[in-house]
């Protein structure tokens, strides 16, 4: 059992630091490429890029900032739930339900990220060297400014998307360790025993 | 004992059916896209649209290529290991390398076929819409038959992902599983009591 607390705790101060990057990151992100801007005059046309110009990037900018605030609620739940414990000395009321709906939603963040990010890397791409084929022209040359800051809020997205990922596996862990068969029982150098048939 | 070998047994069969559906729309999806292409003459000039020129098109295909190649792999280890366990009657040997390598690479497939149906759907979107802040016009108004074969590909990639992420949260059960603390025990409602301080 003391294994099994030790891998418990382990996971506990993972969740909370990759949520507390997840919030960091993805909030950089959706500040990055939410508020840059570049403004040109064209002889006497003058044309300001905003991330709204581009429907993938209002995307990116939604999702990072509502995985921010999701992480936020959460890191406030987890210090709730620790405050619970040090003071009533543990308990399990609810235990299933709560990491059920902490796993769904973490889920669906990490899915979330990844899918924004990809579809703002892909039109990021286009607008940086164009799609000749189609005759979409590249408009990195005229506002460089502007996708320099977006590429850096890219990158802090990629980051964030990684971070949620790796959060969505540990919030699986939390889960699914609950429906243990009760025969399994971790060996200290990672491998697991028991479970009978359980090989494929 | 009983309830955990059930639920076993469940995830076993879910798992292959995921397996045999995300193959067979993976392949659909990859067929659809790939092999749709349309020829236009526009006075002397013929021009044929492809799916080799969109980059997120050819991501798409590369992607769901490769998960049905992967998915008609892991149903034949499936298929192995049941073979192995009818005939020895059980026996864990490597239970946890196995569901291991089996989480990293089904979790991989996950937000791959998610990245890569983000980005093709992106790239549609723009097609079919255009966006004019950027002066990339809509295409689909020439190409209107391989518009339409692209977005069968895509419902039938969108099915796919989803039927990945389902298989990928039961790899993970698979998973973690293994780990439970010893204390956690399911009953019949699906709610699960023990582990001491595992509330958050």
């Amino acid at each position: 059992m003391a294994a099994a607390m030790g891998l418990e705790r382990k996971a506990k101060v993972a969740e909370v630091a990759l949520r507390c990057a997840v919030c960091a990151l993805a909030a950089l992100a959706a500040a990055l490429v939410g508020t840059g801007s570049q403004t040109r005059t064209f002889f006497s046309l003058e044309k300001k890029a905003r991330f709204t110009d581009m429907k993938a990037l209002v995307l990116l900018v939604a999702a990072h900032g509502a995985a921010a605030v999701y992480s936020l609620l959460q890191l406030a739940r987890c210090a709730a739930a620790a405050a619970f414990v040090s003071r009533n000395g543990g308990g399990n009321g609810g235990a299933a339900v709560v990491a059920w709906s902490v796993f769904l939603c973490d889920q669906a963040v990490a899915y979330a990220l990844m899918a924004a990010t990809a579809a703002a890397l892909q039109s990021s791409v286009v607008g940086k060297r164009g799609q000749p084929e189609l005759q979409w022209m590249p408009v990195c040359g005229l506002y460089d400014a502007f996708c320099r800051r977006v590429g850096e809020g890219l990158a802090a997205a990629v980051a964030a998307g990684l971070a949620a990922v790796l959060l969505a596996a540990v919030s699986a862990f939390n889960l699914f360790r609950l429906y243990g068969g009760g025969g399994g029982r971790k060996s200290s150098a990672g491998a697991v025993s028991g479970n009978g048939a359980n090989t494929w």
